[in-house]
């Protein structure tokens, strides 16, 4: 059993890339397999249907892919941009609907939200399910998501919320406990 | 009172673009002021808060930004990614939405969709209404959604069935008369 | 120019009910003319098809198509049930669907939320504006949420917050002027 | 294992009974445990607050409650009402959500949709997910719609296309092998 952990959104100091962080965290103390990588190595072209015939699918999509593959389940750390799913989250999902086999099908996904907001991102991650769905894999219903997340991180990027840290090792442990199931 | 048109995708061949021409058509026939882009020309990177910290704003999207301010409703042409809202698309609100002023506030917004398939895009057009609507543009309620639209056009790039081009003839009239009121 | 208020709950001690309590106020001193009413007043059974074909439109929605018939606008403030719409409210709306005229065709709706918990109702309030959308209401773009409501009202059920309720006075007198060019 | 399964419409003749009939034949042919109920037969009052403070759970829903405890997952076909869930689901969910322990926490749910329409409730069938995934469920990614469907079933209330009929006992058999797995 093998985990893939990115953030959904690029810039270093994104809090999504410290929220995958914490939850990195929690899985090696679990001592599951996992890899965590950072999308910034995967970006592609914004998708256009011309690119992918003369040009074929970004080498760095097919890493991607090639990545998946070899993994059961993925978390996703992720934005909301204007109350639905982050772009570069988004182009990733619709280069990756374009490889065959897709890669994505039936794979089991955690997401989770940190936003500065008061909202925690919780909009975005709704909308984020709905094209993972539609692709076959099998979103975790619950769902976790940080609320005024600048202000959530230590320096060395913990959550300094002990409460807050053990509801997401929860919510961690279960999801790997439902995956691991007969996968 | 102008408008300005372009489609949600970038190929050149694209299904949506041959659908924003015939709502081209119909403007042009009601003599409305009007301007149809092709996003290809406005093209941006994936949107990634570094490229913006230290490159700023896209010179491509600072010009998108200007044709927008000049316009009072949009009319979109979109196809369905995976769902949802195309990447281009999404792409593109998300880095309007960076510039200040934001051009789409207040603006009137029109969405139409072609695709493929049999619901022609429909479940699509409804999450991309969402992050115009957080941005404060009011989508117009009734949408166009053409299914098969690989068999509706012509050589010429025109709708064969005459009463689907009645039908878009009658929801475009209904809201150009709507925004007229007293922009 | 007339607007209809009412809540999407039915209690009696409904945080919803406070809060179009408060809108009610904003327009009493707009010396708008309108008219607050209670769901409770309007009930009917859960939505069978059998029961129209044998007993028609029940009276309660007929009295209310004709309050929506007289008034250019709603303003709605409603619960989130289990992340969407409220089952009193959408009971009302698919009700209001079967009537001919459809009452709520072209008016103009403003939605609120309340709500106990930290997101203040978000997540349903941007379900709840479906299936006015697809019955072609023109939801305002910008809506309104209070989250930890269950402490945010006096005992006259006043918004304590003088800001909140400022904020709210905004937002309402925003719809007020937008409803005043559309009609 | 045991499978539950019935419509989200309460009429007699509902597209959606004739749609969850035909599951069931395949579920038969199956051998797997299961029961076919009618929610007419659980019908409770729109719900009200005040209601369940007074007179608590109607017994209809408790006894729901009994039904849905004994499964490891359901399976539902529903209609789209004005773009959503159909209140009559949409009630008893909220309902269900009041009793403690919640049933519906950790099942599996196939969802099902028929309509008359070009989209056969697709729109709906995705706003269906949120409020079960919101209470726990597993809602499997794939879901089912019939377009045109008051054409699609002969007078014995059987699918007449036989493509279509494979389509939907292929579906059923891999919610089914899914549930195994995981129960």
């Amino acid at each position: 059993m093998k985990f893939l952990l990115f953030a959904g959104s690029l810039r270093i100091q994104s809090l999504n890339k410290k929220l995958i962080n914490s939850i990195h965290m929690h899985l090696k103390n679990q001592i599951i397999e996992h890899e965590l990588i950072d999308l910034v190595d995967f970006t592609a072209p914004v998708y256009n249907g011309d690119i992918e015939t003369t040009a074929g699918i970004p080498e760095s999509i097919k890493k991607l892919t090639h990545y998946i593959q070899q993994t059961d389940a993925l978390i996703i750390a992720t934005p909301e941009y204007n109350g639905g799913i982050s772009s570069p989250l988004k182009n990733t999902v619709d280069w990756l609907s374009r490889c065959k086999p897709m890669p994505l099908a039936g794979k089991h996904l955690l997401l989770a939200s940190a936003s500065p907001g008061q909202f925690g991102g919780v909009r975005g991650a709704w909308h984020t399910r709905v094209p993972f769905e539609i692709l076959g894999v099998h979103v975790f219903p619950d769902m976790f998501s940080l609320p005024l997340a600048d202000t959530q991180f230590d320096t060395t990027n913990k959550l300094i919320d002990e409460k807050i840290d053990e509801r997401l090792k929860k919510l961690v442990t279960r999801f790997v406990e439902y995956v691991k199931k007969k996968i």
